[in-house]
């Protein structure tokens, strides 16, 4: 502390309250509007930065982000801690022990997938060296040019194959070990050529060295350090503080194997990553330890890292057109290809491969790692960094619809999405179990424009056959109705209670009026299971009975669902 | 990065690898020892400070924590974006509720608290300025001194008070109370010292413009900001991703009060610190999140912080033992009166009020974090500081042991400490109760010298008057034996399943042989109420059941446990 002087200690304090404020509020607007909240994480940095504040404000910008100032050193050795524990984290999530099962069969398609973007890139720096800003006779830069076009995006083909209902398929697995692969040899490569490009030279024994010296490296983090990790966890677990004792571990094994990689002359990024993937493996590793580190690191260096990106560079001023029409179709039609390729090779007809070649064609997070490092080295200039972010960002958004044209997957019903506060009723003024189910009705009557009277005398209509009380204060009146358009939720709390014939014979002091579609035979079923796997937790029910706004209500079912999914 | 060069990174890494690590570790021994772990942190970064490895080997250390370079930045802008934190978390565990409903009756105990340790500490570097370095004439200095002496130790206070017992009385609840308005009075005096010290002048009208300023900050921050983020927090945690949105949201808005105080001339650590306490008071604050914060900010900034304590400061050279035997008496004796006085106020006697003396008297983290400040503004010297350090943790060991010679508190007992290795059989070999018991028998014996054949019958008396199978696959047979000195528990795993005689008809895979000594009647009942409220849980049922070495074992029961106290 006693090297910053005041100014510099606002400064700093400042400009990081709001790089991750804005970053968060911009992401959560993305995140509305169902894209990644890291694309508004970077958008939020681009306002910050010298696009938007820079050319309105330069003062301001200045002011909080002027180079060599110590608070922006801060800020930088944030973002580099940041990077590394992301990459640690990526490693962690990992499952290399599905790489191992998988074997062979991963091999042919993976390799595909690594193969032809790595040499259509290649290829395409090498015939437009202008074009990407290469030196006359430089090679190191194309090479860097096919690495990026051949990583893919993990966390976001695991959402589609989620999303698509493919995810737990053998298809499935085999997609995710190919990605997995991919991104694991992807970052090797990488390393080989930030090496060969710092030594300077390109010469047969050089390129040997340092292949051989990175596999070694990479042998070792895998097995025999995977193997020490494995065994340390449970007695980390047993002899320390619980969960603090592993948490530490974790963090200074990663930061060790950082700084033992760097100092061998490999980057940093690719220590955090073997040492995240040698600890994700470890079957000892609890999930709540997992959380506690993927909250924190994804919520606070995440965002810094993220949002930096944008401060750095002008995304106006850099943005190159040629540039852009020429990188990003090679990129998904090379990814595509092949996927397709590979797919084929497995047994798939053409039309069932191309939603996977969209899948695999999604560049995102960790590709806008690879374009920060590359730029930093000076292995590409600002215009190709710019390009490289753009191109992750728009891979990433166009590929669900693009798989959407193709597989028509079921979007997953949640029931915290379908609860709104126009739909809710925090004080139910009626006492009988009819004139609650009329007084939900007129809500549902207002949301969806059919008429009270008719949802009322279908959902009685229902309740004469059986009682809807399912038990502990709780009562599920439901319908199918006809005109509906998507499934609905009303909600009512009683403070009274009301007889829903109960099996326990208890009053019910929450119900949910559930109205779907005639022809959807799903829904329905689907929400009461998860209406009574919610309710069933005592502590849940008292706290969203209590519950004195819509707001309090949602937070409660939010953490409630959190809670249920952390534990499946 | 693009400013970090390659061997910056480096060492930047290496360096914070090794204040966490050795951090960590040096506190789990001390732990070990009963001793807080924060004290084992200091103590890591003293060997790797000037005072060990600095001696030792100079070179290392120079390479290391060499200051001007960017690795040493890059540290001392984690440590006090740390301290930030850390002011934000102990605000956030104040509750500050409880002082509001406290009211008046606290005032008088917190008062003397307050000025009569206050006053000592003033007049005595009023008395002698050399002693603390303080220029001829200059007085605030010794209004910091004064300050140093009047801070408690909250965390440790509270400790004490649940090991004694007394934590949820009336008493308690009143000691505690005291020491929050300590506290916080504390902080408000002490960021008007820092004001009027950078001001450099001390005449009515200033002291009277920070004062005014000072406390005009901590009512608005305390009540409008307070209500404002009790409302924000139900809306926040309703409209954003759970729980992301809520961490972001509290680390930023602690960043932002921070930089606004400083910004208005307030140190930035009372504005951290006024808006943990807006937030923690919020009853809509979920424990999950809490929990979150704590374990990160807890993990990883604050070891960093108190391992840089020992990292900057020679810790031999700097000990002025006169300072320190004129200082500690002092600073001990001036509290435990204070307190006395306070509590034979509020009718106790003197016998009672003197253990409450030497909780109150007790000086911890918060007050080495005064230090660490009052050092960097140069208000006080290395030599104050190293005392000030010292004594911080000299009076956090020794109130304890004070204490329980005038309350004999009983010390909790928790199965997970009374399960030892030696007592552990991971495969049970019989299939029948008698023998299993035998086998468990003797591994007891083996540990206590006491003849196997003498429990096994007596154990096998008390089988006899009624069967010990608990049900869900667990068995508990216990006896209370003469001549054990304490309490001990003998666990075997079996596959095969042993027939216990369960009310559920279902065969034991988990056996605990619980023996007691003859005249401690409370143990029994407590260790077996702790196990069958631990393995009413299925999953831990079976996560035990399948562990395949104590330290597995032993991982389960802690996590168990920790998940269980989570909960209540």
């Amino acid at each position: 502390m006693h090297s910053f002087p005041k100014s510099e200690i606002v400064m700093m304090l400042v400009s990081m309250a709001l790089m991750l404020g804005l970053g968060k509020v911009v992401g959560e607007l993305f995140r509305r509007f169902s894209m990644p909240a890291v694309v508004g994480e970077i958008t939020a940095g681009i306002i910050l930065g010298p696009t938007l504040l820079g050319r309105i404000s330069p003062d301001a910008y200045t002011w909080l982000f002027s180079s060599g100032s110590k608070s922006v050193m801060a800020i930088e050795s944030f973002v580099l801690f940041g990077v590394t524990l992301l990459l640690l984290v990526a490693g962690m999530e990992l499952d290399f022990s599905a790489i191992l099962r998988q074997g062979k069969s991963i091999t042919v398609i993976s390799s595909f997938n690594i193969i032809i973007p790595f040499v259509a890139g290649f290829l395409l720096a090498r015939t437009f060296p202008g074009l990407f800003g290469i030196p006359e006779g430089k090679i190191i830069p194309a090479l860097y040019i096919g690495v990026a076009l051949s990583i893919t995006a993990l966390p976001v083909i695991t959402k589609i194959l989620m999303d698509i209902k493919l995810f737990q398929t053998d298809f499935g697995i085999m997609v995710m070990a190919s990605a997995l692969v991919n991104d694991l040899a992807g970052w090797i490569i990488f390393s080989i050529i930030i090496q060969l490009f710092e030594s300077g030279t390109v010469d047969a024994l050089r390129v040997l060295k340092t292949i051989l010296l990175t596999t070694t490296l990479v042998f070792f983090i895998l097995t025999i350090v995977r193997q020490f990790i494995n065994r340390a966890i449970p007695w980390i677990q047993a002899k320390t503080e619980w969960p603090g004792g592993i948490i530490t571990f974790i963090v200074t094994t990663g930061l060790f194997f950082s700084a033992l990689t760097e100092a061998i002359g490999v980057h940093a990024i690719l220590g955090a990553f073997l040492c995240g993937i040698a600890i994700g493996d470890s079957p000892y590793l609890k999930k709540h330890t997992r959380e506690i580190i993927n909250q924190f690191i994804g919520n606070i260096f995440a965002p810094l890292f993220f949002v930096a990106i944008g401060i750095r560079v002008d995304f106006v001023q850099n943005f190159n057109p040629a540039l852009f029409f020429t990188i990003i179709p090679i990129a998904i039609s090379s990814k595509v290809a092949a996927s397709m390729v590979g797919s084929i090779l497995s047994g798939m007809t053409v039309k069932e491969s191309l939603p996977i070649g969209f899948a695999m064609s999604t560049h995102g997070a960790m590709e806008i790692i690879l374009g920060m490092i590359g730029r930093n080295y000076g292995i590409i200039n600002n215009e190709v960094f710019v390009v490289i972010v753009i191109m992750s960002i728009s891979t990433s958004l166009a590929s669900a619809p693009l798989i959407r044209i193709f597989i028509k997957g079921e979007a997953e019903l949640l029931i915290q999405e379908l609860l709104e506060r126009k739909l809710f009723i925090p004080n139910l003024k009626s006492i009988h179990a009819e004139g609650v189910i009329k007084e939900l009705s007129l809500k549902a009557s207002l949301a969806t424009g059919i008429q009270s009277d008719y949802l009322g005398k279908m959902v009685l209509a229902r309740e004469a056959i059986m009682s809807t009380g399912i038990g502990c204060g709780v009562a599920v009146p439901h319908a199918r109705i006809y005109g509906l358009q998507k499934p609905l939720i009303a909600v009512g709390i009683s403070q009274h209670g009301v007889d829903f014939n109960s099996p326990d014979g208890k009053h019910a002091h929450l119900v949910f009026l559930i109205l779907t579609p005639e022809k959807d035979v799903n829904s329905q079923v689907l929400i009461l299971s998860q209406i009574s796997n919610i309710f069933l937790d005592e502590q849940i029910r008292n706290e969203s009975i209590n519950a004195a706004s819509f707001n309090e209500f949602i937070a409660v079912i939010k953490k409630a669902v959190f809670e249920k999914t952390k534990l499946s």
